[in-house]
């Protein structure tokens, strides 16, 4: 009976928001987010196939290819290589793909699939000083250990993706041990995850375990096929790669169609972009017709993390009222009211807006 | 180092969709649910104020008003009197609110407001006997322990409902102290729920303390200002109370946006009605152009409680898929293609719609 018992019973707490159980695809609610990095049970899960099986007693990770030195790695040696800590933003490309129209097809994710946590593992030039790249090397080609079948080609696919040989995007990433001070969770990828800060999730390949120099351009399904924008279904000739994360921003508080009274409030939202820092976010509590700075708020104001902001809103009127942010970087970008559409939804970075209302006192009969 | 270990990993675990933490309003993730009963801890909830403090020792129900009998109970007495079990489908009247176009405000739910299980009680009849209601009464005011304030007048109030004095409503009304055989939990009304069967779940006041037979009409703010169905803000003369649940359906698999592969797939749902058992549940895969019947598949097809349905579908050519699904029941109801608009968002009975796409093969150059 110790139900009926409970006196100051808690509130609930919050989980993943499921879109998909198999394989397991999870956003996270932003509303309830009130800490500069996503708690790891809440930060949102993107897989394209089951979970892999990791013995973590054989696993290793080979550095090969066109190297002069290939290297076979196992957990504890890359354990006591020199370790980085990085505040990298992580937003799955198709984050707020539901808000498109007409839909597009794949995960239906709301606001919820992006979050921010401190990632600490090797850095990948350090590595790539050892296996000694070759002259002519164009692309790394980075291989997980998760594989399956796709809906649109015949054969067992692993999950891999190519990042280019240029030194300004490899500099930055890491092989992440460890996310927010914990041993990287399974599902995020552990042993180790690649983290290409700046750019969509996509190419933070999870249980990652080969690394491959290459002089040619990769052209593996999720290279090619997947994570392109594609204006029409039959334009591949016109693929533009999905790459770098675009300005963009969240509305956290209030949430589509709160109803509130006439008062004094902080309209609350995270922004970020993969292609600078955040150097401002303006807010309209009238559709987008006036428009006021927020303030930044976040602790580390810095490049590849989400920066909080708020606005203080006074309103004395009932009436409805469409709430919406745009958030602008260092290189001059701005969310657009709509995003271009794509057929697979992509890079969706379109305002976001909320609709809330405060009722006038009712006159009954 | 257990998260590395792992082999075999389990895939996720299912959680309630948090539409808001405080009062806490959470969604079920329907598509997860194969069972008849959903499992008490992914029933949705719906709260409209914070949880109340209830200390069962003290706890009692009070039926008063204008009785021969005024009768207060404690939970031993009430688990002493006759049992009665139902399987009785719970729906919020704000279900499927989101799909609103134009949004109404409220908890924006998408379809998983929306649970059946198994209620264990005291049939309300048997109290109503006990207490002698007066002649001249007209409805019976439920008062639950739940308070708060609102945001569209002063003051604080209970969650109150009232019911008709009608035979006909209050013969099937149930005060549950078990579900799904389990002792009431507390978020779900502990000690004692009451169970309205057919009617939209605003009815089933929780933690109830009070019934209080009235010769007038209940005016009280949830049943005068919000749960009525309202064309205009300024036109509640012409408001209709929610009552009964409207003829109702939804797709559980496939998901929008889901990519297949061609091939045989069975296409999944539910349906139920508060007026009447499900009669025909149709399903179209090219937008509701042409229609074919769906196989009612439910362990218990009757009256109150949702029906399982299931409908085979053979693609083979790639290309875009317009799903839907409507429901008839024995009333004659069907659901409409979209449900007429009111302000607060109640009774969206519209059609559910998933679009999915089988890719041809990606023509790469």
């Amino acid at each position: 009976m110790e139900t009926l018992s409970a006196t100051n019973p808690a509130e609930g707490k919050p989980g993943l928001i499921l879109a998909k159980l198999q394989p397991e695809n999870m956003e996270t609610p932003l509303s309830v987010i009130n800490t500069w990095v996503v708690p790891n049970d809440l930060f949102y899960i993107r897989n394209h196939f089951p979970y892999p099986n990791i013995d973590l007693a054989s696993w290793s990770l080979t550095i090969g290819g066109q190297v002069k030195q290939q290297i076979t790695l196992n957990y504890a040696q890359l354990q006591k290589m020199p370790q980085v800590t990085k505040p990298i933003t992580f937003e799955c490309a198709g984050n707020k793909r539901s808000f498109l129209s007409p839909p597009a097809s794949g995960e239906q994710y709301g606001i919820g699939a992006v979050g921010n946590a401190k990632w600490t593992g090797v850095s990948l030039a350090y590595l790539l000083d050892q296996a000694q790249v070759n002259e002519g090397v164009k692309e790394l080609v980075f291989t997980g250990a998760d594989s399956g079948q796709r809906p649109d080609m015949e054969g067992e696919f692993h999950y891999q993706r190519s990042l280019p040989f240029q030194k300004d995007i490899l500099s930055e990433c890491l092989l992440a041990l460890t996310m927010n001070d914990q041993p990287l969770p399974y599902k995020h990828g552990a042993p180790v995850r690649l983290v290409v800060p700046g750019w969509y999730a996509m190419a933070n390949v999870k249980w990652l375990t080969g690394i491959t120099a290459s002089s040619d351009l990769f052209k593996g399904p999720f290279q090619a096929v997947d994570y392109v924008y594609l204006e029409r279904e039959d334009a591949y000739q016109n693929a533009v790669p999905v790459t770098e994360i675009k300005v963009n921003s969240v509305i956290t508080w209030p949430s589509k169609g709160e109803v509130l009274k006439p008062g004094v409030y902080t309209i609350k939202g995270l922004a970020w972009s993969g292609k600078g820092k955040i150097d401002k976010v303006s807010v309209s509590t009238d559709d987008g017709t006036n428009w006021a700075d927020a303030t930044l708020t976040s602790p580390e104001h810095q490049q590849y993390t989400w920066t909080f902001w708020q606005y203080t809103w006074s309103v004395s009127s009932p009436g409805h009222y469409s709430i919406m942010a745009k958030a602008e970087d260092s290189a001059g970008n701005q969310q657009p009211r709509i995003s271009p559409w794509n057929v697979k939804g992509y890079g969706n970075n379109m305002m976001h807006q909320v609709s809330v209302s405060i009722p006038g006192m009712p006159i009954l009969h």
